[in-house]
């Protein structure tokens, strides 16, 4: 911390303003700056704990939220689920101890967290918090499941292990679930508009099978399996139910098709009314309240994020005319307390944006600025030499290197390689057994690594390997794995004559991902591609929200189906092969289609197939299976979960990628973005976006640690800055510019201490970056 | 026409500010007033035509856009169109001469409708017109294809009539079919955009096929259908084509899964990244690139109505003070003219809206409003006495009278019928052949009839019967269509022992559609039904465009695969009957599906098939078959059809859906449509809303057209008003709604004429009423 004191032995020469020993009001500086930064780090990740402001309860709250902290209990969670692995019906059985020692051990992890949780924040807060109380509880049945169920197979007796279904809860309602709890929310708040139409969708349903009931019932038609045709009520109920989801057509409706051809008037009217327009019309409710709901979310988020950023400039302000302000010291220790690895130019460059008549000080407006302004991803460029330059500057210089140089920096260049690629495809598709075609594939190899050779000649290593250029790291990991996979496969081909399947697989593996290179040299494409990148975090929220409710599905099917489906591999035929060793499933559609591995027997084959009812095809056949060797009441498992998963979730899902979509399609840059680039370009330190974008980049670095004097960079800069235009370091920051231009009005209205002549100024994007 | 030279009496006494005699200014005045009415009409409306402004032109024109003309041309496309039902492959066989005389007729009126175009307009205007090109090239090509066919046929070579692909063009041409052109236009202008993803999704699953292709094709797996297993480069590129759309879902992986549990993750990395991201980009770039291009179209819309209105008023101006003004007698005419049916009442509010300061005349921005005030939907309510209480006061004042009145008009009694059409609901699920049963049925016709004449007893007859009274008129119909058909189905059982099925069918769907009813009395579901039919004339030009698409995929099918699978009614085993009379299918799961209606033979069953194939479901087994009896090559007839009807026109649909809903979701009602009803609130003429949602409605009328003074409702108001609030006129009313908030100000820029002092005043919501 030397650093940091010198510059406060600056601060306290220039405003020595208040009385009292210097040392003591340095102590308690200090303590404000480090309050404040915890609060700036809040608004800027958007926590939102009340702890304790004691120097303790501060130490203790960063503990808390220390990444390592957070791994380490994210990791008991994964391990508390992975269980499901071990337990019966298992995959690799563990003896009933091992597995309640790993869950024991888990249940102390999240007590000890939930004691320390209870330490940071008040008492009563504790106690108010469901996310708390839903943890106890969880932890509470879990160990009185484990009693029962000890005590139980103690005694030979059957009993469920019904508190795993629970466990997906602990995921949800740790701390640092939060997206995952908004995304819960917002589901739950909109699903009473879901009921309405649902209820509507079901009332079609009923109405469609009683017609069909009386068109057909009495016609004696049979199905293509010869069983009767729309008979029974509760069947014709499932099947039209079926159909919504397309599943079964055609062939639901061919019998009645093939009876008379008008008949199919009434299952064209039935789909066009119940799969596009009431699908249609669910997704619409669906996207249209969920939107509602997360905006209503993100409007409190900002909120906080604001009280927050008001409590750090309490604590640093000083007065100055009639408004209290932040000193460019102060400010400066704060930034470099909140984020110590942030680079003085880089840091330079916010001061600028936030003062922008260079006055030295700023008033809360723009100070509250500085948790979005952390946000915006700046990628700092630094020119460095290339070492070849250094240590061998005679060759280096020589002009074939140069020469080289500047063919390796050609279009051309590219357009070679993507040709190589190209021809490496068709050589891929062709039989390897070949020995010309195996040959071929050293030469490939050759020319790729050759091509990154001469990319780090011709380009600063470490520029080339930085930190944002994905495709420079993706190159060379693939083509390094390709090079060891490669020669170990033929090390032992030649060696033992033993062509190893799994190595040639991955061998092949890599071959074909080594083709997607092409992509990135189409820009159009690299723009798709980028896009679906940005969106990506937050599309893993919506993996989550699968994985608990997979899992919950998953240990729900176990309990009910687990044994009564069995697969049996190798195509071994033992008895009872032809119809998955359930005599029940005999000649029928399940067992002829060969779906016996879709089973509930172990977990993992449960996610497999819950998957495939997710993709929806051929589930009523999967769903028959299972309703055949249990009874008919087990569609209701499947009903259900077709409702929660395809009707709900991968509605929400579909309607969030269009939402982000549309963002990155339409919106360039926020307000606060441009304000940014603006300075960059006003204090001449930009980089040309194209610079950046092609393969073209030279000596350029992310993210530098000096602290070197700010005011050095004349003439040419040494020095450049960039912004990772559209990148989101958090969720919170996606989804805030989602809602941007809805939110800024609201936010304001409602701030608690709200001061009406700050108003106009507190709304992005600020005003006061507009008068240049 | 005595009313209306009444009122020009009026307005010629009170501004004699002209000379000339009195007839000639009158003749000038009521061509003027002719020429504008048919302007706003067109504006009204959305017509953009130029047309001859002398006296013949205008009567031409008029004559041209008379609804007769349109119904005739529309008559003459649907005959042409319908044609494919005579023609080879036939449904009913016509002989050859018929159809052609048939085809000859449509084109010579298509042709004189062309002409008659062709003197409406300029000439050169007519020329630069693609439409009509391309309907005189359509209509040369079909002569010289019947020409060719003809003889060709004559001297038995074989001939396609090929020129049936391009029918469907004459009804996207034609004059009526803006929005269907509109919607052409915006898809194509979209094209490019979806291309780029389109082009990516396609080298994905070409990787994904060819490291398929290494995985799997070298272990020797078979599929359930015992064939090789991955090992054609083509046929797995398809195959996963065809799991993009998952109709094949899980059995292409079960395989793979059975062979090694690991292998599950490749399709499961597929689906997500290929149906699951790729299908939802699809959505979102088709979306937004379509509401783009839409907006655009709007935009224009909404400019050329600006400038008819603007022609319109210039036409009627005369110079007041600074500004010129269109006078209010002139604006009663023009008014009347352009909607003779409209109420004096309804004019006179029409007019307080737009003289907000009751000047007696109004300026531009007021004036350009009328065409958007004459589309909302405004209801005139009258007071009316019920004929019972005209004819026998006595009785229908009496005690017990007014007690069944009140009675009826009682919550309760809505919940009384409801519970009856449940019970009902239970017995139609019963066996109808059960005597019990079949007697109950007279029972419930007796109750509904009951409740019928209950209603007509409590409620004004004609105000029950109103044209906005939809479940009324439903109820009436649906019980009398009941009651028709179950009598004629009692009478024909014991006169002659015959129990027609077809009569059964229809008493049976009319009994099922009765309980529809019980949506009508839960508010939340009447809500969701109203939105559904508001959108509905919007679904329906995208029937227009499916029926477009599916005719040229059906003429081209059916050419290509005409007779080659064959179906054989009743279940007859006649040789050939189990593999659809194609020795090549034997086996194959298409005949086992029993799939062999699903064919080309005849414009029927290709619409069916196409459908079927919309469905996507089972769409690769219906392809096979075709591939089987054809060649491989006409796999590339189903995955057009599939791209471009599935990824572009159903996203396309679901994307306005959407949309549409939002709009009535989220926006309550326009600026405009505010104004409106505020000035409905202080005339104190408002009635209010719950009165007309419920089913208490008394006395009220729609659309009277008496022009009685206007200045008399005074104390309790006896005509009334209420918005039809979401109902559009056109469906360019909605489109203009959809986009209102981001249309407003460019539309102002662009005006030609454009006057900087007005512009603030020509945007929707218009400020001048926001003063009250």
């Amino acid at each position: 911390m030397s650093h940091s004191n010198k510059i406060e032995i600056v601060a306290a020469d220039q405003n020595a303003v208040n009385g009292g020993t210097s040392s003591d009001r340095q102590n308690g500086e200090n303590r404000n700056i480090e309050l404040a930064a915890v609060y700036v780090s809040d608004a800027q990740y958007n926590r939102n704990i009340c702890f304790s402001t004691s120097p303790q309860g501060i130490r203790l709250y960063k503990f808390y939220i220390h990444s390592c902290m957070r791994i380490i209990i994210l990791f008991f969670i994964f391990v508390d689920l992975a269980l499901a692995i071990f337990e019966e019906p298992a995959i690799f059985p563990f003896p009933l101890w091992a597995n309640f020692v790993i869950e024991v051990t888990c249940l102390v992890a999240f007590t000890a967290r939930l004691i320390h949780y209870a330490k940071v924040i008040p008492w009563s807060n504790f106690w108010k918090d469901p996310k708390n109380i839903c943890i106890i509880v969880v932890i509470f049945l879990t160990l009185l499941d484990m009693i029962i169920y000890g005590i139980l197979t103690e005694m030979h007796l059957y009993c469920v292990r019904w508190s795993r279904v629970l466990r997906p809860l602990l995921l949800v309602n740790i701390t640092e679930s939060r997206q995952l709890r908004r995304a819960f929310r917002s589901i739950r708040n909109a699903l009473p508009h879901v009921l309405y139409v649902f209820f509507l969708f079901m009332f079609s349903v009923l109405m469609f099978s009683l017609m069909a009931l009386k068109l057909f019932g009495k016609r004696g038609l049979v199905t293509s399996e010869g069983r009767a045709y729309f008979t029974d009520y509760l069947d014709i109920v499932f099947d039209l139910y079926v159909l919504v989801t397309t599943a079964n057509s055609p062939d639901v409706m061919m019998p009645a098709y093939n009876y008379g051809i008008m008949f199919s008037v009434f299952f064209i009217i039935y789909i066009v009314i119940n799969t596009y327009i009431f699908m249609s019309v669910f997704l619409a409710v669906v996207y249209n309240n969920y939107k509602k709901h997360l905006k209503e979310e993100v409007r409190q988020l900002v909120r906080a994020k604001r009280r927050n950023m008001v409590q750090a400039f309490r604590l640093l302000q000083e007065p100055r005319g009639d408004e209290p302000v932040v000193m460019r010291e102060t400010w400066n220790r704060l930034v470099h307390a909140v984020q110590p690895g942030i680079s003085a130019v880089h840091r330079e460059l916010l001061w600028n944006v936030s003062d922008e008549h260079n006055r030295g000080y700023i008033g809360r407006p723009a100070f509250i600025q500085l948790a979005d302004l952390l946000n915006i991803q700046v990628i700092t460029l630094k020119s460095r030499i290339h070492p070849l330059q250094i240590y061998l500057p005679g060759i280096y210089n020589s002009a074939a290197s140069r020469c080289t140089r500047c063919v390796v920096q050609h279009r051309f260049f590219v357009y070679v390689y993507d040709l190589i690629i190209l021809v490496n495809a068709v050589f891929i598709g062709l039989d390897e057994e070949n020995p010309f075609i195996s040959y071929s594939e050293w030469v490939f190899l050759g020319l790729y690594l050759l091509e990154i050779l001469l990319k780090l000649y011709a380009f600063e290593p470490r520029a080339f390997y930085a930190r944002h250029q994905f495709w420079n790291w993706f190159d060379t990991i693939i083509i390094i794995c390709a090079l060891i996979a490669t020669i170990l496969n033929s090390a032992l081909k030649s060696s033992s004559n033993y062509n190893s399947r799994e190595i040639l697989d991955i061998v092949f593996i890599l071959r074909v991902l080594r083709l997607i290179r092409v992509v990135d040299s189409i820009k159009r494409f690299r723009a798709i591609i980028n896009t679906l990148i940005k969106i990506g975090p937050t599309i893993l929220t919506f993996g989550q929200l699968i994985i608990v409710i997979y899992y919950i599905f998953a240990m729900v099917g176990m309990e009910l189906f687990k044994g009564t489906i069995q697969f049996f591999e190798n195509g071994a035929l033992k008895p009872g092969h032809e119809f998955c060793g359930n005599p029940l499933l005999n000649g029928s559609a399940f067992a002829k289609n060969n779906y016996c591995r879709n089973n509930f027997n172990n977990v993992i084959s449960s996610f497999i197939l819950l998957f495939e009812l997710t993709v929806v095809n051929q589930w009523h056949v999967l769903a028959s299976g299972f309703t055949t060797v249990t009874s008919n009441a087990a569609r209701i498992y499947f009903v259900v979960f077709h409702i929660v998963v395809v009707i709900i979730i991968i509605n929400i899902f579909v309607a969030f990628v269009l939402e982000a979509f549309f963002v990155e399609y339409n919106v360039s840059t926020s307000g606060l973005q441009t304000s940014l680039e603006k300075k960059i370009k006003e204090l001449e330190l930009g980089i040309d976006q194209d610079q950046l974008e092609g393969n073209l980049i030279e000596n350029l670095e992310t993210n530098d640690n000096d602290l070197g004097p700010s005011g050095e960079h004349k003439g040419k800069p040494s020095v450049m800055f960039t912004i990772a235009s559209k990148r989101y370091r958090t969720i919170e920051a996606l989804l805030q510019r989602m809602f941007e231009a809805d939110l800024s009005p609201e936010d304001d209205a409602d701030d608690e201490d709200h001061d009406n002549s700050l108003s106009p100024e507190l709304s992005f994007p600020n005003p006061a970056f507009n008068t240049t």
